[in-house]
């Protein structure tokens, strides 16, 4: 079996993660974990979300921390775009790259946005066109692609639905999300297969949830595919908004562990992912939710 | 791939799991407990350790829980027997099979029981025999074979010779334990190669600990080899002893999640064994630590 010899992690703990967290974290401890999550050796990182602060209060402060972190070169700092009013604000705050989202499950797109898949879709094009006006990287988010709260089994004809959509809309990455957590090994295999029929492969990212403890066997079966780059959050911050004290988006520091012992090149360093976990979950007020982050700081606290 | 159809999962909560909790646990939760797994549905549980009650006192009420317990015909009830003494007061309480262990890293043979692997084997030998005499199945549990808290790295050679002496001493069937839980996919694939060269497939067994997140993965990559016993701890019973507030076994919820999604059969209804973990979680005053669990009583509190 070959796995890729590199991928790419997307940390997305400061926009994902932290849009979930109650607790509000202030701009300059977000400011913090971004330039810690830079300093670690993210090629990418989700730092902000261009959305009514009326919807996500978490995320009132976006502008501000895009204008407050220390940029690497050469590293992506995305954030979310759901309309032009996003986009502009987006642009203003020198975003490398603007995410777009759909659902692939109708029930959803139907409850959280009220209207069609096809319908929410179409909205983007105006964001879309503008980010190749102005160059930057677009990504789709598509989210319910395993599963879903309301319709429960989400067909592989809607995943390859929304993705030869978003590719059409001139998409460069496009992420198969599973929201919910649901998904198992062979689920996971059988629905990448449906986005790869209608995507490049290496534009193909796997966004897991281990609210059902699954996250890293999908992610191994996603890598056994040959995809290759993958989502997660410092710490596992976010939670689940499915199921109150459940785990949310998988944590970055188990994903990196895997990697490390699979071989897999990241470029990314485990000991300063754990410092960076350690650090935003002192300041929530909890121990982490990462399996291998407590690990690495009780051997480290021997 | 083909994986296999059917998976036997060896529940270890009651011995492996409460053995390394802190808090002592009478005889009659003990009891409900193995009741509680039995209706699950579990085909073998492994419920007390008859060693001396200085080294292990929550295991000192082990003969107690024995006969307490309502057994359900074809459930094998296995027990530890660290030497003759154990084997007789197993042979006592009823258990339907005793099981030795011996460990792949020669340091932590020494550091753990003073005696080299080779040494700690041979004094092995009487049990084996008196096992086969009154008709027990015999198990072997092969400790550290995926890394060791004092030497790091195990050789596969040492792993295969280890599994090479317990099936020359007869044993029924012989599990492959990730101790301190450090293992990777891949890494689990060629450690599991080399047990396979010893022993028919069939009769090994995936012991696996979720300390650094990586057991399910270890467990999807273990089926793509062809293995299909599994051992696993209701709620994670057991924590890691070698790095406290760390995660031990891996939680039996998460597993049975995964081969359920797996359409893997292992006759263990999985929301029996949420209950059976919310039960003992409660005893123990604390939140369980299976991740499917923990969802899944979220989902049912709505």
């Amino acid at each position: 079996m070959n796995l890729p010899n590199k991928v790419k992690i997307v940390e997305v703990g400061p926009r994902d993660g932290l849009q979930n967290e109650k607790e509000n974290v202030p701009a300059d401890v977000k400011i913090e974990l971004v330039n810690r999550l830079t300093a670690a050796g993210f090629a990418n990182i989700e730092a902000a979300s261009f959305v009514s602060p009326k919807w996500v209060p978490q995320m009132a402060t976006s502008a501000e921390v895009m204008a407050g972190i220390a940029r690497k070169p050469g590293v992506i700092y995305s954030a979310l775009t759901p309309n032009m009013q996003g986009f502009e604000a987006a642009l203003a705050a020198g975003a490398h790259e603007v995410v777009i989202f759909g659902a692939a499950s109708e029930a959803f797109s139907q409850r959280n946005i009220n209207c069609s898949i096809a319908e929410s879709i179409t909205r983007f094009e105006p964001v879309a066109k503008a980010a190749k006006e102005h160059g930057l990287r677009l990504r789709a988010s598509v989210s319910t692609a395993f599963g879903c709260p309301y319709q429960g089994d989400v067909p592989l004809e809607s995943v390859a639905y929304v993705v030869a959509r978003m590719r059409d809309l001139g998409c460069d990455e496009i992420d198969i999300a599973d929201t919910i957590g649901v998904a198992t090994p062979r689920k996971t295999q059988a629905v990448m297969q449906a986005a790869i029929g209608e995507f490049r492969i290496d534009g193909l990212s796997g966004h897991f949830h281990d609210t059902y403890g699954q996250a890293l066997a999908n992610i191994y079966a996603a890598l056994e595919l040959g995809i290759s780059i993958f989502h997660s959050s410092v710490s596992g911050l976010g939670g689940c908004p499915y199921a109150k004290g459940a785990t949310g988006n998988v944590a970055t520091e188990d994903v990196i562990y895997m990697m490390n012992g699979l071989g897999i090149e990241t470029g990314v360093d485990l000991d300063a992912v754990v410092d960076a976990g350690d650090f935003i979950s002192r300041f929530l007020g909890r121990k982490g939710a990462s399996r291998a982050g407590n690990a690495l700081l009780a051997k480290r606290a021997g």
